[in-house]
């Protein structure tokens, strides 16, 4: 049995905060869960561009309100506490909070940790795990 | 891009009552996301004994106080809002909520939904998913 404290995960090399969104990351591929499970913050007035091409993800939020536009249909979804979005089909999308945003996140497969590091400056050309604009 | 209300959740057949809990199951199996995704709720005063002999799962504390004893080592840890544990080696485990707790839970593999209606009666023989006595 693992035990993870979200303020021990926020003080530690698992918390990785960039400039539009933060992530406490409880549970990464090393814990062998089979998913990864982040507590992630998505910052007021940013405007998120995501496309995790090569995983799925579910997001419940809990705190916060906005939307999502799922760039495959057009639609645009209310996001408020109580909401899930998942990510069934690596769907492209960009996420607007209105204000800041913490939401409950799982992977699958699960996020190694590294590919968040290399979100900081330029992408490895063959690192199409998270691309992301802010 | 799949969208999930709570509210909606929890007045549909995915919602599941017990005499111990209640579990709002916003992904199953059937969504294909490779995990079940579910906003359970623990009852206050009860004493959960759980063994998931062929799921992993990890829950993560949203509201609420308590312990959670790991059967193969004897230590009881305490439950509280961001508190995370992981069954990650199928942990005999006994959770004893002071209050009720609200989680979110992830199961890998994925629960079908089927199980849960297993459990409000007898179980089969040949589920061994959920053994739950409260």
């Amino acid at each position: 049995m693992l035990i993870r404290k979200l303020s021990d995960t926020r003080a530690s090399d698992r918390n990785i905060v960039t400039d539009g969104w933060e992530s406490a990351r409880l549970l990464l591929k090393d814990e062998g869960m089979g998913f990864s499970f982040h507590i992630t913050t998505m910052y007021a007035g940013k405007e998120l561009h995501m496309h995790y091409k090569n995983h799925l993800e579910a997001v419940f939020v809990l705190q916060g309100e906005g939307t999502i536009e799922d760039l495959g249909t057009g639609e645009i979804h209310e996001l408020k506490p109580g909401t899930l979005y998942a990510l069934n089909a690596h769907d492209k999308h960009i996420v607007r909070p209105k204000t800041d945003i913490v939401t409950v996140c799982a992977f699958n497969p699960p996020v190694t940790g590294r590919e968040v590091h290399d979100e900081t400056g330029a992408y490895p050309a063959d690192d199409s795990v998270v691309v992301l604009a802010s």
